[in-house]
């Protein structure tokens, strides 16, 4: 599977995760990247199991729900990437 | 100001906030307590600073934007409560 395109993202263990921290210019722009992400999640059977978010960022941890990310994992992470990519890209901290 | 019915939440300082961690028993009820505190939110003019969710749990921390929490991020909280009132209430853990 090529995750080369995934760069933005951090890989952990313990459970295998993803993580991402996104940051907008406003709060609309947060509200209205977690709908999109919901409707991302929806589409890809992924159940996002810990999103943190304040006035101006989202973080997002996408956890394997057995010992490896799914195939399903993976692609809602890249679908989540599309959201932002024409906007400025956050990077990571 | 009186704040007695305001027992589920956890006052803390640095800044002045209140935290209340609310338990459902699927992610459906997670999302559609999501849409109604961010709701609330806008009616009070407030704007949550962390909130921290996953599949079945939402963590909701209100902080003040200055020294002290204003009338409104109280009325919030009641608000918040009040959406959650009829169902099993969470207690802390």
């Amino acid at each position: 599977m090529d995750t080369s395109d995934l760069s933005g993202w951090t890989r952990g263990s313990r459970p295998d995760h993803l993580f991402r921290r996104f940051v907008f210019d406003s709060y609309a722009q947060t509200r209205r990247f977690l709908d999109d992400m919901q409707a991302v999640c929806d589409a890809c059977g992924v159940t996002p199991q810990n999103v943190n978010f304040g006035t101006t960022y989202v973080n997002v941890t996408i956890s394997a729900e057995g010992d490896s990310l799914s195939p399903a994992d993976w692609e809602a992470a890249r679908r989540i990437d599309a959201l932002v990519r024409p906007a400025s890209e956050a990077t990571q901290p």
